[in-house]
């Protein structure tokens, strides 16, 4: 374990997101907001930013060696740090009064969550009494949290001289040249970051050109449903979600989160013209074939509830894009709304694409496409073998035939994500004094377990699309974050896991 | 394959079937039921002893070997006849008119799960007029069923020659002499059938001391509560299940829910003295452990809602034990009775237990508590493993390590459990024309295709103690049929890969 490393590395990560708490402060100015905002953001600055040098650049790393174990104990921390440091805001400003909401809310935040604490006073009071910064802040916290997988990325690829993960870019490396292919990783992972950048420009963008026909869309809000869909979050300005504004701004927003649910590398293979991968790519496949499904099925169960077939077709896309890219916003109250419950069978497709979530080497969360198709791949040729035990089927994704230890950390992945949520969903039962008894209920528990492990937001129940996680007790509230971050954190190892080379000696 | 031994396998079962229909016939007989019930056991008794012999009997197998493939098609093709066959009274005697209803019926008599799809008119007539023999057919089915896990073990030791589950009962093969093992292992088995007869018999007996202080516990109830024990199945005779009688019945039956939860080799080996193997095995303390643990806390959250301690401790008591036994039987419903619904976290250990089971090699079904012994030791030793990678954890039970073999295939059960259950809940949920819609929830869906699965009966939702299955569509009851022998017919296959001796060449 080199400690003086990721001391270092910790120590640059807070002082990045001190500088990016810039962005709440110009809102608070912009927006003339009281004294006492400035203030809750130049209080967490100074200590982000002072700490971290100290971390960052006092007595830095002479060996700049890093391994898988190195990365994991990184991440966790600094993800820690900055859900407390970032919550000092909500704190301060006495917006929210209670620690372990303003905790949960920007673990929530930084793991592109979604999942928010606060009641619909709480977040009235912000957005109509002086602290639009703070939702600025809570939704921008969604993109530092998005671009954070992308930095975490980075930062194992550079750091570590090795290059555990050189495969990540397979498409650009055509010999076995390591100088050549780390100084192009070097390039080519900017070029992820100008991706997330350019792409979250071009949602702000089309969500402005909306604003035509949109009174709701404001600047303010554009810039606000762009951070959430950029990072998967999904933390909106109103209670009311995205059900707020015109159908031609949930479309846009709609198809953002689909794209923002897509692995970034596909993107870059775009560019650089390499069609070929794209096309053959099955994760993708899948996603888009999952999407079609599930909007047609649920589209033909719903429409009779709306007005309009359009508007039963918008709510089915809406909402199928937000649960699958993992993002959580909504457009109608599906479980509760006036129109009644949707039927069982469009919330058990809701259900079972909380579990699924998108594609790997998205910022998206959830169990990813990938390991669906393995364990489907892996089931089929089980029961294949209970029928034809001498025939031994070769598991294969993109055409090529997947490791053993691939398809053997997949399954862990799944058990361990399984007995997870199960037992989580056992703990945040034990005691929510302030929560209706006719609110606590099995699926209640179980979704919100569901949906912080795989960081969504919503669930069924009373932590559906209107209701929130206001009433789960402190110790539920920590529970769930953990999980929030456990659903973050398991991502990291895993996609280290996926790649053959970790495998190999060294770091 | 060897089809001719298949055959006539599959025919002598149907003639114990055919003969053991004449117990409903003599309920018939005593009761004096009309005409019309006495034919309508003795056209499939016909159909069963005639198609049986030719089946049985002519042309018998002259290779009596048989593997693996073998029994599970013997076992899978026997029980859906006996559910066919079985399923004739019902619709013959016309007290049900639908074919799908009595078909689900049987297959969840035969399969000991006791979910029932009758309405509570449809059973209610069958008390009151004239139909107990038919009560007494579809719990004496339960029975049957119990004991055809023990056939089936039977007929896989003593016609196949290699004995490829020599190492079923390990508890009396001290050094390899198989001549010696083989012929014990005769008398063993037919030892196993004695302690499910003689448990049944002394469940009787104890229930016809109970009516001393229990009206309602006739001795035809005694019978059927009994035989639902026994069996671990879940039918009663009337539509408040175990509600209906005196405390001191419910407890009796509880406890023998537990017993009959439990593995029959222990029995055994307590009959023959081996005290140190029942004390060593892991499986009973967990489940035992399972049962104090879930009693408590759910005591501790319900007995505000009774009126006494005792009677909160009494329904806490006997819905673990029915749970986790998977018989189903209830005292009281907990999902929308007169005192309410129980709290979360009541409810998730109810539905955590439906997803455990009780002890491989009982009567019950479920995932059982081994595999869930071997999931947890797996998931600690992986968990473990990201923390230290160089120290390999080696998975012990029972104080032996286990097999890598044994612990893939627990995985892999795991994993097919969990796809089939969420896949089958997406399915039942599609078209269910008859059913309310605000019955129609995922959790309704979901728990009924854990139920069934499981072979347990009751879930939660529209499912609860109180609900019952009359409200699906008949393609939906088809599924939920077909999951009950899944899960019924997984646990063969599985229950031979447990042994390594099956990994063996040969057969």
């Amino acid at each position: 374990m080199n400690y003086r490393m990721i001391r270092n590395l910790i120590g640059k990560i807070l002082v990045l997101v001190g500088l990016l708490m810039i962005v709440p402060l110009i809102t608070a100015l912009i927006f003339k907001e009281g004294i006492r905002n400035i203030i809750s953001y130049l209080i967490p600055m100074a200590f982000l930013i002072g700490i971290g040098l100290l971390m960052g650049y006092l007595f830095p790393a002479k060996d700049k060696r890093m391994g898988v174990k190195e990365g994991y104990v990184i991440v966790s921390i600094s993800w820690i740090l900055m859900a407390f440091f970032g919550c000092l805001p909500l704190l301060i400003s006495g917006f929210v009064s209670d620690f372990f909401t303003a905790f949960f809310e920007m673990t929530s935040g930084f793991t592109t969550t979604g999942a928010s604490a606060l009641t619909t006073n709480e977040l009235l009071n912000m957005l109509n009494n002086g602290g639009k910064s703070l939702l600025m802040w809570r939704s921008f916290s969604h993109w530092i949290g998005g671009m954070g997988i992308l930095v975490f990325i980075l930062a194992i690829i550079l750091e570590s001289k090795e290059g555990s993960m050189l495969h990540i870019l397979r498409a650009e490396s055509p010999g076995p040249q390591v100088g050549k292919i780390v100084s192009k990783m070097k390039i080519s992972s900017r070029i992820l970051y100008l991706i997330y950048i350019g792409l979250t420009v071009l949602e702000i963008i089309a969500l402005n050109i909306c604003h035509i026909f949109d009174s709701n869309m404001t600047f303010f809000d554009s810039l606000i449903m762009s951070f959430g869909t950029a990072g998967t979050g999904g933390f909106a300005s109103t209670p009311a979600s995205a059900g707020l504004y015109a159908p031609c701004s949930q479309y846009v927003i709609a198809t953002f989160m689909i794209i923002f649910g897509i692995n970034f590398t596909l993107y870059y293979w775009l560019l650089i013209k390499n069609f070929k991968d794209v096309l053959k790519n099955e994760e993708l496949k899948w996603y888009l074939i999952t999407i079609i499904v599930a909007v047609a099925i649920i589209t033909l169960q719903i429409h009779n509830l709306y007005q309009t077939f359009e508007e039963g077709f918008r709510h089915a896309y809406f909402q199928v894009a937000s649960i699958i890219s993992t993002t959580g916003f909504s457009t109608v109250d599906y479980v509760s709304g006036t129109q009644g419950a949707w039927p069982a069978l469009s919330l058990g497709i809701i259900l079972f694409l909380m579990l699924c979530g998108s594609c790997a080497g998205s910022t998206a969360g959830g169990m990813k496409q990938s390991r669906v198709i393995i364990l489907t791949k892996y089931s089929g040729s089980k029961i294949f073998n209970m029928i034809s035990p001498r025939k031994v089927e070769v598991i294969r994704l993109d055409g090529k035939p997947l490791d053993k230890k691939v398809v053997d950390s997949t399954i862990t992945f799944f058990v361990l994500y399984i007995i997870i949520i199960v037992v989580s969903a056992l703990l945040i039962s034990i005691w929510n004094p302030n929560m209706a008894s006719e609110d606590a209920t099995p699926i209640t528990m179980l979704t919100a377990s569901l949906s912080c492990i795989s960081n969504i937001g919503p669930g069924l129940g009373a932590v559906g699309p209107a209701g929130g996680f206001a009433n789960f007790s402190w110790l539920s509230k920590l529970l769930l974050s953990f999980e929030m971050l456990a659903g973050r954190l398991e991502l990291f190892p895993i996609l280290i896991l996926f790649f053959p080379s970790t495998w190999k000696k060294g770091i």
